[in-house]
């Protein structure tokens, strides 16, 4: 019995290294030099102000006794985990690394321009009105869970499509950055992207295989029933992901010629996305068509933030929000009573139940974020402002908002070029004592 | 009995996590700085084509039920995972990541010269005719499971030596880099290189311990025994890697005057996988020696490709070929009958039939490799093609594939020399509204 | 009771991964660039020397069977692990890695002039005066165990104060860097220190909920302990480290007027310093102080060194032995009886007999790593030296004793601007083609 528990350990510092250093390497690596740092002290950030936040009402609103009305749990009944024991200390330090990557997926898509106070304000009041009452209403014993059949195993909801919404809503309230569409802004430093999509890949086990192990009762299942559900959910994961990654590889192909690195790396997180509601929903043949239509149809949406003027900087919306509703709507489709879940969708003879339920909570989802977000960034626009200064974040948002620069690539004494420098002690020569003297 | 199974489900996520980020960034660092996203690409795309190959009929063909010839098995049986259940679906998964970090481990050996859409039909091909056969070989029942006592726990026949005499076949029919020998060729980013290798390490333990868990029959084994064969595994691919790391520098040490950063990357690659057979069959003293002997060896072996003008580009013969013979022909002297394998070699007063077994498995390993592989190459020789063109080579394969380049460490507008834009950001001023407008 | 030991096995692996890549990272992007090979080296070859002499005499005479008068166990009773067998394998692997840390994380405190000849000859001198003796004290049933109550779960005294004294002494003995005080000498590349502090978070699970599973006796604990301990423990862990974090962006706002991603990374692991020996002995609300203060102390402590005039160069006193000590003392006033250690402590009753032996411990680890640190150190002063020669450490320590450059980011030809051929090339320009022949 203590195995599952074992699994849980590991699962839960799993997912808090997906946001802090992977979520942080993913997006500072799209991100330009100068403005590195600041997109990976928003995950950063995000952790420690979410984590406090959720030890102080974060749990209680979620998962306490005392539900309101369907959509929350009253805040003071665990406030602080009083009355919090045993076993369930790792299942709130589970769902608080949940509650962490979803408020630092948004950053993504507000990336270089917003103040870091802004920021800091921002993340409790989004978390207290729409994380928290959509993790009660989907796992919580909430609305959702109390009115429709919906699976929703790691979070498409509460998770994927509640980041997404948020990002576009906030990349339209804190609108574009200066330049946008008129010139290039290219990913500065693509091998940390690589990494971050990897290291996002491997936590996304604890992520997934975490949670069908708390939605499967925990303690209370037996081992067999634990095997299964987790290798299903393992293989699922691993599966869609490869099928998510060859297809955005292959739309790249057919569209512009090229499969790019970038596109890789972002296939595997589109791929993790869909798969993320879907985990313990779907067999293996589900699971690769998951995938590969999350894939390629996240590939073709990036493009449109072009087309519509939205300047969500490193795709929020046409990754989380896509990926996320693929992910959710596909199980009623997909779903397969072979699977751990039990249930048959579409597709295997379960009629238009399932899809119905799974359409009805990605709509609540998305409208309960949208409502949300509106609220509190219109609050921040109108009252202590999101946005640096325009020569700020021209100059860069790291010195601006940091007093720092990412990189000193040079000889540490800055003096002459960075590399040719680099260069010259390698080959045996002094940079430094050749010139003039220190 | 759930332990076992817990631990199983962390080991197959190491191992994934091995290939992707582990390798690509120790071989992407290795890499020039205009072909370092080729590289990593090149394992990340193994990741995608090999698992969902695996799905369909690598685990059939490795461990399914109908056994063809010793060789391989009926690669229908299972097609798709048809028949799977319960607790092996994350035996599949864990064997899957095996398949996919040998294919990957190739790819050092071609570096910056191969195209994309040769790498994607070479993949498929090659874990058919010579991974399958060679696992189902060893680990599933076949020919030398069969006919040779040999020890093999986690791969030093099938993943390091038929690794490394692919990666030396592929070499050999592709051809040198253009400049080989001719100009230095030094890796960009030893940093990255630096991170790979601790990666790797950490993901060993995935691989080797459970490798073991998995020998041991898994949910058969009590706790006793899961404890001792996991703790001695777990020692021995310590303390090998260590000794291998020390051995390699004091080599470099004695033969090039100084210890390399890249000389202890590769010294602990070198004893992991020298230790990757070994690692139940020996105890501490033996792990010592082997690792030892790994690292001095392979160190003296990657500076024989020159004198060969073979362009094994990143050392995949030198030391996945080399470290896989020391480790699997060196049981033969140095197993021991307290070691979990419960064998004793030469040393141990064993005589020659455990030698024996090694040198064979090793051997049959060799040949099938080089048999399977030289076909595939050839044939993609003279269909499609390997190579980019030299032009494409030279100006560098991340622009020509993927259109591409890994690094933008200037402001992000693409103004000014890189580093000064940057120190100039951290000093307050801002240098892009100093020069020109945009 | 399988669960536990799954855990134990994954622990071992993350405390390992702490030092390599994680630490080498930390403290690899804080060097500037043309020494980070160096720093990361210190971490490496630490894992490799103290790894070995851990085998060897360090387990004996750290836990071994024969004390000698409180201080030590006899070296030689288990030497070589003559003697272990069965679960304890795991045991010596995961003290090992505390060993290995410890030693490493000195390294800071000394960057960019020490030769790597006298790091070799430092490691096992120190590990068998200083470590091993202080381990023995405090865990292996000596004086501190036996003659005060003092609880230090996972390594206050004898990780983070040890290695901070050991930090400070040598920098003191050693000396400043060559224009220390006079010139910048700022991070090189804060991506890689704010990566390397996510992985130390990551990985101090294992270091802190291993302890704990290990102190609380391991396999004889059941599993309803085992829940609640590592809960506990991970609790603390991850609150502290989150409060830790904010404390120190709250402190550089306050006095220099903007927060540091450097800040961050810092404050996270001055939280994970402190709460690394208080994780089992306090409640929700006393792991949030605990990080609180040392995240406040230790953001005004690293100042004083530009004060003082010792040149700690990244900060291990600062750090280390501030938030060690801020651990290790706090436990006497927030200690509490209703976490898993048991005792209260002087605000929840507990008198001052627990801040008495907590102070007690502090103090003996204080003193006995001086002592131990200064024989050492000026021993080898006065021997084979510590220091490189001045121009080589204004050349880069990287070339003078590894012969390497860390980054080479032009086009791999040496040719031209390092970032302007990348640009170039990705603007489809051939910029090896344009210029001269090579």
């Amino acid at each position: 019995m203590d195995g599952y528990y074992a699994w849980m350990i590991v699962a839960t510092a799993l997912v808090l290294m997906m946001t802090t250093p992977a979520l942080a390497l993913f997006y500072g690596g799209m991100s330009r030099s100068k403005s590195v740092l600041n997109m990976m002290m928003m995950s950063y950030v995000a952790l420690g102000v979410v984590g406090i936040v959720y030890v102080l009402w974060g749990w209680s609103m979620s998962f306490g006794p005392s539900d309101v009305g369907g959509v929350f749990a009253n805040p003071f009944s665990l406030f602080g985990l009083e009355g919090v024991a045993g076993g369930s200390y790792i299942a709130v330090c589970f769902q608080m690394t949940f509650a962490v990557i979803t408020a630092a997926l948004i950053s993504g898509a507000i990336a270089d321009r917003v103040k870091l106070s802004a920021w800091v304000v921002f993340l409790p009041l989004w978390v207290t009105l729409s994380y928290f009452p959509l993790g009660h209403m989907v796992w919580g014993g909430g609305f959702i869970s109390q009115h429709l059949g919906a699976q929703d195993y790691a979070g498409g909801t509460v998770v994927h499509i509640n980041a997404g919404v948020a990002g576009g809503v906030l990349a339209l309230i804190i609108g574009k950055r200066v330049g946008f569409g008129k010139e290039p802004m290219k990913p500065h430093n693509l091998t940390l992207t690589m990494v971050g999509a990897g290291l996002l890949w491997f936590g996304w086990y604890g992520f997934n295989v975490g949670s069908i192990v708390l939605a499967g009762g925990g303690e209370k299942a037996d081992t067999r029933q634990f095997m299964t559900e987790t290798g299903v959910t393992f293989l699922n994961t691993t599966i869609a992901t490869c099928a998510a990654m060859l297809a955005w590889l292959a739309v790249e192909r057919v569209l512009h010629g090229k499969a790019t690195s970038l596109g890789a790396a972002s296939g595997i997180v589109a791929g993790l996305v869909a798969i993320t509601p879907s985990c313990g929903a779907v067999d293996t043949l589900g699971a690769i068509v998951i995938g590969a239509v999350a894939g390629a149809l996240c590939a073709w949406a990036v493009g449109l933030k072009y087309k519509m003027g939205l300047d969500d900087s490193l795709d929020v919306v046409g990754v989380h929000l896509v990926g996320g509703i693929v992910g959710t709507v596909l199980i009623g489709f997909l779903s397969t009573s072979s699977a751990p879940g039990g249930i048959d969708g579409l597709f295997y003879g379960g009629g238009l139940g399932p899809l119905g339920d799974q359409v009805g909570a990605a709509g609540i989802a998305i409208a309960w974020s949208a409502v949300c977000t509106t609220v509190i960034g219109l609050a921040i626009r109108h009252t202590i402002g999101w946005r640096v200064s325009d020569e700020a974040e021209v100059e860069g948002i790291d010195s601006d908002q940091h007093g720092e620069a990412a990189y000193d690539l040079g000889t540490g004494l800055g003096r002459g070029l960075p590399s040719s420098g680099v260069l010259a002690a390698t080959q045996g020569r002094a940079p430094v004592t050749e010139g003039a003297p220190a």
